[in-house]
């Protein structure tokens, strides 16, 4: 008797999940049906700034792989589908062809949600016209690009500076362009804290980026021509001849919300450590579209990242193919690259962890990325968090040049054990001249917060 | 009533350790009298072959404090004075003016010996030949750029492969020499096991360098002048304007071993956690002169390395000062780089693993810095070892172009916390496209080790 699994979006989690369950169980164990609106599947959405940015040549290097190398192992994938409606009880999906319009039902075993997330996108005036883009698919990238290729100036404004924001600013400058960034926020990169966001700052307009910060967008102007031609503000007006848009995105759950589906307070879908829907033991999700659970917060919180994405999917198809796998939580690690700059966070902010209950204590301290006297022994801010009392490392941000990024696993490792700031200046790291001084910088905030924390009591 | 603490060695353990005794304890309470048979202190060996390749403009980079800043803060140091002898009974050492030949006894409430480590110096014709150098001192240093200043010609002969030897066949090759190593064991860097010691072969080969591996120097020539000419094995004679010895240190003991204190298999001193010479109250020692507890083989060691003497020295002078800390071992983390090539290892190779008692399972890896279509994403082999049946991470090795060599700190987070590789697949590492594929190379190793710990069962 084979079973029938149903995947609803062919990209990273939905795509990961069933080769899993594929090289687990053969087609005659196994049926696997996924549905995809789009074109193509199980692509690098985190690679399009690159390649806007000419980093990377075209679309066809971020796709991992094609729907005809899906097809080639057994799964009949269905791009230009979309999945219309979901029906929990009688276990069954309604798909819709794009093209065709023509729509049927699908019935299933099990279930894999992947639906993604959704830019936000604010109802501005303009916010549709000509030249205003999202950046979330392929296709986004593509247009993204004919409107670059069209040259009609060279003033691009960039509304957000999350990582989306900070990585298209940088993009754009690789292009040539005039860049501004236009910021909700008082700092960029609120995923740091507002004295390491400012550093973000900093150095964001060292490389010749306008920065407006603490700044809503209230319109998006045009032309004649209906195209976009300036972004505007209570205060101002920016002229633009392109417009980006990088101000997050929220779990595309339209689809599990009219199903009756447990979502969180972000409107994520909720799991359990086998990335089974709560309550729904048939009925799978992961990726961009759920909650993960913050082990340090203990609560769930969205976060999207094609790191989670990827091993949601290999949990999922493990599970789903008769393996056994789980999904702990994160401990929110993020890194990002400006131009030169890199930043790395993990773990807690100060006002997440007030806002999760605990005391801290917190420390900033300066070193560099190499030994003092080595060549391009670049300067580095690390900041670590930790809590009152006992010590424990709630969270680590470093914000610096070449080696300050990925420093930040170091902590991530440490978050996951547990480990108290003490027990950090102990840790056995790498040295030599040409990796770090003697004391890596990570060590030095250590040993900086374990007088802290001895000093709050 | 003021105590004195006399300090043996004027380098990283015994200044660092000085240096936390004097911040903890003014002059009124605590006497500080150090001797240093040299004329520097506090200087970084570890950079003596990037001043030797030209990275590194003087000695003077490579001095953290000099002399006259350590007197500033109330340290009696006195260099160019030698201890010739240690009194443990009667709480006294003496000490001999180089210079002047004079000698007299010192006594002392608390001592630390920080005695560091000796070059080996084979017993080989032509040994002691002008041409032939050590370098693990400034003065090392300077005699070899001397020799390489004179410039007789351009062939370097680097006899052994580990740490010191490959970074001096890169200072070497940087200053325009052809280069020969001739090095003892089947591959460089015995540090990592054969297979990824064959990595480092081929990448040095790929630079350019001779490698003559398995081959025992038997004798130095030396012409007319009496000046080393060349390097003989059994098979073979090269040719050399210049011989750097890098075989390796071994701890300098023989003031404890006279003194009857206890010293480890490799020869070095044995200490508790809180850097106390064992059965010794009064007697404190750290750095190269000591050995450390490998917490995964659960037994001592000797590594020399600057880092663990810094931390020593920390721990040495926190505990002399009134305070309290430990240093509780080491996993063994360790990381090196010739020319592009970058080296990082940490825990315990197979055979270590093998001597230490466990049984184990390894498995190798290809990967890239960087997501494979970003620019300049480089190849990268990962290989862990992991304990059959818990499937405890035991070792890491990683040997790549930019990006390998720290990695490996994510690994000796790992080891001191004792995670499973299990554990270690749902990590969440920093991931951008200029940082890390989707899966960072050490999450697929750990990947490909849990399936080979449940294969083994």
């Amino acid at each position: 008797m084979s079973e029938r699994l149903v995947v609803i979006g062919g990209d990273a989690t939905g795509m990961a999940a069933a080769s899993q369950a594929r090289r687990l169980k053969g087609p005659d164990e196994l049926e696997i049906i996924a549905f995809e609106r789009g074109r193509h599947t199980s692509y690098s959405a985190c690679g399009i700034p690159y390649w806007v940015g000419g980093d990377v040549a075209g679309p066809e290097d971020l796709v991992a792989r094609t729907p005809e190398e899906h097809r080639a192992r057994d799964i009949d994938l269905r791009t230009g589908t979309e999945v219309t409606e979901l029906d929990v009880e009688g276990r069954r999906v309604r798909a819709r062809e794009l093209e065709s319009g023509g729509e049927y039902w699908t019935s299933y075993d099990k279930l894999v949600i992947a639906t993604g997330a959704a830019p936000l996108r604010p109802d501005l005036p303009g916010i549709d016209a000509p030249g205003v883009h999202g950046v979330q698919t392929l296709d986004d990238g593509e247009r993204l690009l004919a409107t670059l290729t069209r040259a009609r100036g060279k003033r691009a404004v960039v509304v957000g500076a999350g990582y989306i924001g900070v990585e298209m600013a940088e993009a754009l400058i690789r292009r040539g362009y005039d860049v501004t960034v236009v910021n909700h926020a008082p700092q960029p990169m609120t995923t740091l804290d507002a004295d390491m966001g400012a550093l973000v700052d900093e150095a964001m307009r060292g490389m010749g980026i306008t920065m407006v910060n603490g700044t809503a967008v209230t319109a998006l102007g045009t032309g004649p021509d209906g195209h976009v031609n300036a972004v505007r503000t209570d205060e101002a007006e920016y002229p633009a001849d392109v417009v980006v848009l990088g101000l997050g995105v929220r779990p595309q759950t339209d689809l599990a919300r009219a199903a009756g589906l447990p979502l969180g307070p972000s409107g994520g879908l909720l799991t359990d450590l086998a990335m089974r829907v709560r309550g729904h033991e048939e009925i799978y999700a992961g990726g961009d579209c759920v909650e993960v659970l913050d082990l340090l917060a203990g609560r769930t919180r969205h976060i999207a990242l094609g790191t989670h994405a990827n091993k949601h999917g290999q949990v999922i198809g493990s599970n789903i193919g008769g393996g056994y796998a789980t999904f702990p939580g994160v401990v929110g690690t993020a890194v990002s690259k400006v131009c030169e700059l890199e930043i790395g966070r993990t773990g807690l902010r100060e006002r997440d962890a007030a806002a999760a209950g605990y005391q801290c204590v917190s420390v900033t301290i300066e070193s560099t990325s190499r030994a003092g006297y080595y060549p391009d022994a670049a300067p580095m801010t690390v900041k670590m968090i930790a809590e009152r009392v006992t010590g424990r490392l709630l969270g680590t941000q470093i914000v610096g040049r070449e080696g300050a990024g990925k420093r930040v696993d170091i902590a991530a490792v440490a978050l996951t054990a547990g480990m108290t700031v003490e027990q950090m200046t102990a840790l056995d790291l790498g040295y030599a001249p040409p990796f770090s001084p003697v004391w890596d910088p990570v060590l030095v905030a250590a040993r900086k917060a374990v007088k802290a924390v001895r000093a709050a009591g």
